[in-house]
C-alpha cells in the first residue's frame, strides 16, 4: 500500500517538474516513467490517462499555493488592502525561487497551461478556470472588508477581482517570457490599485 | 514563382489556424499539409522546421495586429489616453469575430504560444518576446504624449506600459480560459487606468 502510495506520488512529481519547466504537449507518458523511475505498464495502473495525471498534480500545485501563497498572504491581521500587496511579494518570491532551483522563471502552472489546453481539454480547461475563481473568491472577500471599513470606495468587486487575477497571470506570463522574477516586483504595486466601478 | 508562393502562404494559413486553435505542441507538420494540400516533402522545401514555419506564422499575426489593431487605434487624431481604450475596445472586437468564426475564444496567439513555448524554444521566446516589446513601445508613446499635454501626471512609462502589455495578456488569457469575450469588455475600462509610479 506504501509502495503504492509512493509511485503514485512519483509520477506526480516527475510530471509536475516536467510540465511545468517545458509544457504539457512536449512531455510523454514515456519521459514522466522514466525520470519517475516507474515502468510504463505501472503508469496505467494508477492513472488512466496523461490528462488524468495532470489534474493530480494541478491539484498538488494548489495545496502548495494555498499554503505558502494565499494563507501567507490573506491574513486577516493585515489591513485588507495591504494583503493584496502580500500576495504579490509572495508570488515574487515563489518565482524567484523557482529560477534559482530550476535556473528558470517558469510562471503560473495554471497559467501555462491553460494557455495551451484550453480549446483542447475540457477537465483542463475545468481545473484551470476553478483555480483562477478561487484567487478572485479571495479578492472578493478582501475588497469587500475594504469597502466596509471604509479603505476604499465602492467598486464592482466581482469584476476588479477577475481584473486583478487577469493583471496577476499577465505579469507571470511576462515574467516567464523574459525569463526575469525582477519584472513581477517591478510592476506589483498597480495591483491594489485595480479598480473596475459599478 | 507564383506557384511556389502560394504552396508557401497556404503552409503557414494552415499552420496559422491549427496553431491558433489548438496549440504549437499538438499541432504536426503531416496535420500542417493535410489543411494545406501540401505534399509533406514540399513543406522541408519552404520551411526547415516546424519552429520556422511558426516564426513565419507569428510574423503574419503581426502585420495583422499592426493594420487591425494598433493602426486603428494608435490614431493620432484622438486624445493620448483614449487610444489606449480603443485599443482595448479593438481587441475585443477582434475576440468576437474569432469566437464568430471558429465558435471559440482563442486569445492572443503571441500570449498562448508564449505560456507553452518561451523554455522550449529560443526563437519563439525572442519572436513573442519582441511583438510584447512593440505594443509596450506604442504605450510609451502614448504615455509621454498625455503626460506632455498634462493629462495625467509624471510616471515611470517604461514600467506602467509593461504593466499595460501585462494586464492584456492576462485578460486574453481569461478570456481563451472562459470562453467568452465579453470579459474584456467588462474589464477594459481599468487598462488605461494603471499607473507605475516613478
Amino acid at each position: 500500500m506504501k509502495a503504492s502510495k509512493d509511485t503514485r506520488q512519483r509520477l506526480i512529481n516527475s510530471a509536475s517538474d516536467l510540465f511545468y519547466s517545458r509544457s504539457y504537449g512536449h512531455v510523454g507518458v514515456k519521459e514522466i516513467c522514466e525520470k519517475a523511475g516507474v515502468q510504463k505498464g505501472s503508469f496505467y495502473h494508477f492513472f488512466p490517462s496523461k490528462e488524468k495525471l495532470t489534474l493530480a498534480v494541478l491539484d498538488e500545485h494548489f495545496a502548495f499555493f494555498k499554503d505558502e501563497i494565499i494563507a501567507r498572504s490573506f491574513n486577516p491581521a493585515i489591513p485588507p488592502m495591504q494583503r493584496i500587496d502580500l500576495l504579490m511579494e509572495n508570488a515574487y518570491l515563489f518565482q524567484k525561487k523557482i529560477k534559482e532551483e530550476t535556473g528558470k522563471t517558469l510562471g503560473c502552472p495554471y497559467g501555462n497551461i491553460s494557455a495551451e489546453m484550453s480549446t483542447l481539454s475540457e477537465s483542463i480547461q475545468k481545473i484551470t478556470s476553478d483555480f483562477f475563481h478561487r484567487i478572485e473568491v479571495g479578492f472578493i472577500g478582501v475588497l469587500e472588508e475594504a469597502i466596509s471599513k471604509g479603505d476604499i470606495e465602492a467598486i464592482n468587486v466581482e469584476a476588479t477581482a477577475t481584473a486583478m487575477v487577469s493583471y496577476i497571470e499577465g505579469i507571470m506570463l511576462l515574467a516567464k517570457n523574459r525569463d526575469d522574477p525582477e519584472l513581477i516586483k517591478s510592476l506589483s504595486s498597480a495591483l491594489s490599485q485595480i479598480r473596475i466601478e459599478e
